[in-house]
């Protein structure tokens, strides 16, 4: 075999590599792994919403700053009646205080599990004084907001009512040395889930009415 | 040149062609363009929430009732208090009801250009009797679900209040013919926005507590 004939080999051999390499139609692990990646926004948005689902047990593994920072981003994105704004959330990572909160809070299971949790609250000094009920409408978007969040970052959590109970909304003032102008909406236990949960399908077409009730 | 040479030129430039086509570092107008196709679950929802906007001015065209429909079910998967689902939407598509509606809700500027709009109302008759409150938080989140979802759809709406304004809420009631247990929260004009609107930055890291308040 002369040199031209090992060049020739060796030039075929490395064309053959190349091409099942970078071939876009060869369908590898890897080509499904990154399929993933390939969603629409539109798709990747109306997925997660439906995905999201009242996570209650958790791993150990706890949720960096940079992401809680990136999670309360989003809940104070949310629309405000008068662009007021009137929200301030308490960040709870020491889980002696998860411990005491949960005590108070007999619906809150997610605690249990929880290595972090956000306590949702109103201030009431930001609302417009003729209309505070804002207070509840601009953080339950907050959360919702903040729920999404954790749900498209592979976290999760629920929300766990403290308004309407004024028994709660006491409890958790006190134990946080709430303000008498900061009110507590709710506790969102945060996590890594522990296992697979599937959310629910709670469409209804029967709640849609159009043009008018009777129609 | 004999036969060998004249192989290996033609492998050599097959490779070259081979190599420049599926590079990865190659930057061509396709990869740009595929580029916004390719971003991850997690980068498009916390995009799509910071890019909400109170969308008020609008093109003429309509939304699809497939895209309505899809906007009401990502309204339909908030989570709800007792799991309850107190909630019930009113599309308007009609352009004379939505020039009546303006007229009774001065605030509402986003109905003057809309071709549709959605009506978020509670249902009294599901939520439970000792926390009827809660119709309020879970169709403001429900709210919040349909304004990401028209986001993520290149749509667009606003939050127009109704509630808690009781004559707003008597005057939408009227106008829909709704039974007294059905109270309206809000009108989302609905439309293909016009123009390019910028979403505001809210992030204000003040609103963040740890642990405690005092903290």
């Amino acid at each position: 075999m002369n040199f031209s004939k090992i060049l020739n080999l060796v030039l075929a051999v490395t064309m053959l590599v190349l091409i099942i390499k970078f071939s876009p139609s060869t369908s590898t692990s890897k080509d499904a792994a990154t399929q993933e990646d390939t969603i629409s926004t539109r798709e990747a948005v109306l997925s997660t919403i439906q995905n999201r689902k009242s996570v209650r047990h958790f791993t150990d593994k706890k949720i960096s700053k940079e992401d809680m920072t990136a999670v309360l981003k989003a809940g104070m994105t949310a629309p405000t009646g008068f662009d007021a704004r009137p929200w301030k959330f308490i960040v709870i990572r020491d889980t002696a205080m998860i411990k005491k909160m949960r005590k108070g809070l007999v619906y809150a299971r997610g605690l249990d599990q929880a290595t972090a949790a956000i306590v949702v609250c109103g201030d009431m000094t930001k609302v417009h004084k003729s209309d505070p009920e804002f207070w509840i409408t601009d953080t339950s978007a907050a959360t919702e907001n903040i729920l999404l969040a954790l749900e498209s970052m592979g976290l999760g959590g629920v929300w766990s009512t403290v308004y309407p109970s004024k028994k709660r909304m006491a409890f958790v003032s006190d134990l946080l040395g709430l303000p008498e102008s900061i009110l507590p909406l709710n506790v969102i236990p945060v996590g890594y889930p522990a296992g697979i949960q599937k959310a629910k399908d709670k469409f209804d077409p029967t709640n849609i009415h159009y043009e008018k009730w009777s129609q």
